[in-house]
């Protein structure tokens, strides 16, 4: 198959370890038979700096003109300063909604080989296999009114905004998620405070009855905050709002102890996708070849499935990694005891090998 | 001194705990020769049994006429299929508006007789001692509109609302508790997104300049729900908007290992405030001498110091209670190898006693 990728590196760590998922890319591309063509383009503090703004058209039209896009990170000190409207982020914000990539799904995954660099107990995160759904494009994130009133500017508003579409969407993606897996679905919302969280729960009612095979709980956001801590086994696909998922998928990131080798998706409605680590830029360590490009490479793993519907070669990369980490590879990020610290360079070296 | 308390028990669990807090009260009374008049009154299912309503006007009047609030917990399954206007927590939504109890102070402190119980390890959570602070009568849980619109109700709305007086009074309040503790304050918004949240990192700014010797940070709310997980040891007072502050609170309440000893208060203006255990009614195990009236207790202390500034006699409930862990007793909830369980009545007798 041949296949257009854009290349987003970003800013700090983003430039290093992009360059590892297309040497990856290109190892599965010969041993496969596929084309991957690759399309380098700015976002971020980078795209600020060329062509100050954090998502020049050229990049939206990069991404539009291909099959999927890989993102490395943004962000950094540099650019701290500037107004908000135009900050490294914003990019980010921008490209999720204007590739209307709504569902952002987050796989939280033990390692056997990293248990010990939790900061949770070795019984409470052994296989661990979560799916974290987060809506991307609605909510408080771009809804309107989000603004000061008041003669003297003494009221501020932000606007928690969605419709039955956006709702409907998302948990019917949550729905075919738990089908291919565990066939468990946990709805999370605040329905006793929230209006939009009582239509989201009726909406996961009315959807639950197209598939009785999937067992579906309802739980607060508090609760789940606290559940993920002391039994993030009990979940199999978890689906929520914007900022409940941004919080709930962060938190969730930290449990495993292995942030570095986190991947995410954000989906539009055709599997056309934008694929990024979950950390962020690391500017403290970018250039010095300490990055972790793991979780950058498993981004990488999860455009050829969920995109490109190639799940040989998906597990071709995952089981590489795994191999990697089990002869004792680590970046120092996750290093431990006994095992051997290597630079990000190596690293891919390791990957692309096996 | 001669105090009014209005004592809430509410629920499930609540009717036994709020026993507990009496019999302290009245033990300490005797000691340090004070007089604390009890006034009962019904809130929750409770009052929607005898009243029709979670908040009866008597309620109110009680809270009001006392010189504090003691209150159980409220909820359980037998009203969970009444509409959401009349469950068991508005009548805690209603009194938190009613009275005014704008700031939520929740103490997260490992105790170090539990800290086996916690699902995370011991050098995470070792010598833990945070002070969440949540604002507690605005944000997205009063604002308005909260509403379905458009022709077929397709779209909903939730309101993010905040005064500059609100916020105000809120950051003032953490300031001075971090005046009286380590001198260190993390405001957490989500100032990267939210217009309210930049509202409160200004406010938090200016308010900065009168508390020189506070070192302020300011954090996102996602990045917070991880360092509570990998570093909780490096907040002293955290500060927060109403939802944010419900979500992180509840997962700092994961971290010690100890829900069952975690109290909370609800403060006014003038030092007038409620108190109540931070754990639910808990209807599965009501009325079977199993629940742990240690967060209740524990509430009645925080009461004791922060609405009466009775801070000796504070201390010794304090002191009672540790004694109590130290010497290996434990309800059922905490229980581990080498404790000695013991049922509600047993362990209040046991503090009141010490
Ligand atoms: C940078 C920020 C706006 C963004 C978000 O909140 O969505 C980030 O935290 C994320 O989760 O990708
Ligand atoms: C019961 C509910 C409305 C309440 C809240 O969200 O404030 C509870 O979770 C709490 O934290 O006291």
């Amino acid at each position: 198959m041949k296949k257009k990728i854009a290349v987003l590196p970003g800013d700090g760590i983003g430039r290093e370890i992009a360059k590892g998922a297309v040497a990856v890319l290109k190892a599965v591309g010969e041993r496969f038979g596929h084309e991957f063509e690759i399309e380098f383009a700015d976002i971020g503090g980078a795209a600020i700096d060329q062509h100050h703004t954090p998502l020049p058209d050229e990049t939206t039209e990069a991404c539009k003109r291909s099959d999927a896009v890989l993102l490395g990170a943004v962000g950094g000190p540099k650019w701290d300063h500037l107004p908000s409207h135009i900050r490294p982020e914003r990019g980010l914000l921008a490209i999720r909604k204007e590739l209307q990539l709504f569902a952002n799904l987050r796989p939280i995954i033990t390692f056997e080989s990293l248990v010990e660099s939790s900061p949770l107990k070795r019984e409470i995160i052994e296989d661990v296999d979560v799916m974290i759904v987060r809506e991307l494009t609605g909510g408080l994130y771009f809804g309107k009114p989000s603004e000061r009133r008041g003669e003297h500017n003494e009221v501020v508003i932000d606007t928690l905004h969605y419709t039955r579409e956006e709702i409907e969407r998302i948990v019917e993606k949550s729905f075919e998620l738990a089908m291919v897996r565990n066939k468990k679905l946990t709805s999370v919302d605040k329905a006793n405070v929230l209006e939009s969280s009582r239509m989201w729960r009726e909406i996961v009612q009315e959807k639950a009855k197209n598939y009785p095979e999937v067992q579906v709980e309802h739980m607060y956001v508090d609760a789940a905050a606290m559940k993920l801590i002391h039994q993030p086994k009990d979940f199999d696909v978890m689906v929520t709002e914007n900022l409940f998922g941004d919080i709930l998928s962060d938190e969730a990131s930290m449990i495993t102890g292995s942030l570095g080798l986190l991947p995410s998706a954000s989906l539009r409605a055709d599997g056309f996708g934008l694929f990024e680590p979950v950390h962020g830029s690391a500017p403290d360590i970018a250039g010095q070849d300490k990055a972790n490009p793991m979780a950058m490479i498993l981004s990488a793993a999860m455009m050829l499935k969920y995109s490109f519907n190639m799940h040989k070669e998906a597990e071709a990369i995952e089981q590489a990694i795994n191999e990697v980490l089990n002869a004792g590879y680590r970046t120092p990020d996750i290093q431990n005891t006994g095992t051997h610290v290597v630079g990000t360079t190596k690293m891919i070296d390791l990957v692309v090998h096996r």
